[in-house]
């Protein structure tokens, strides 16, 4: 489609959930965001997707620490050029909570992914369960 | 600080208030986090900032038509490199709500900015008013 100057015209389309589960894989670094009583938070996280689910480390000390309890939340991951107004981004909402499981934790530990941008005790994995994904791109 | 490899160890560090307005700014894509009955929701949006204020435009038919009515809010941008584990993000916490004052709408559809990316009709500014910025860097 073109407009009047016969520039491609810019759309959205839906991105199959499949493709969705292939570039959540693919990529590392999402964004979570959570209620707390002040507020929505956001906070950039490196990830790793395991049995489906979104698994990241924090620290026992730190904000992201009020997902030790089961919490409800949304997760983001996008490719978004200013320049060219294409890309595209991926959400799942769900419930994140802290992995308790000790096989699974042995698991978590012994994969060593993701691993920590930053130094510290990290050594609280929470995962999040996807109740739905959906993305879209725009394209020229 | 270097660890026994003689690899430097990154840190964390607060980016302080005046550097987060200035990549504010300097940026136009961002991601706002809301709370809904079902549960937060991340969307990204272009915006642009004016009055201090992060400002996006939308449709009313839309899913954020729900900021029309005056809604906590968390604003996001970040720059984040997994090869290199370094980056920064930048977190406004505030109110949203649809601009409503005329000599305001006027002013915004004067500047054209931001322009939205996909076509439709896109005609509702919503604006963030910040009450807490704060950012963060990991350098190596």
């Amino acid at each position: 489609m073109t407009n009047n100057n016969d520039q491609p015209i810019p759309s959205f389309t839906e991105i199959p959930p499949v493709r969705c589960a292939e570039l959540l894989a693919t990529h590392s670094v999402g964004r979570v965001a959570w209620n707390t009583p002040d507020g929505p938070q956001i906070l950039p996280v490196s990830y790793a997707v395991h049995d489906k689910n979104i698994v990241f480390r924090t620290s026992p000390y730190g904000v992201l620490s009020q997902l030790i309890q089961r919490s409800p939340v949304a997760f983001e991951i996008d490719q978004l050029d200013p320049e060219t107004h294409t890309g595209w981004s991926i959400q799942v909402q769900g419930q994140a909570e802290a992995v308790q499981e000790p096989a699974e934790l042995v698991h978590l530990w012994t994969l060593d992914d993701p691993r920590p941008w930053a130094p510290g005790i990290r050594n609280v994995f929470i995962s999040i369960t996807a109740r739905i994904i959906s993305g879209r791109a725009i394209s020229a």
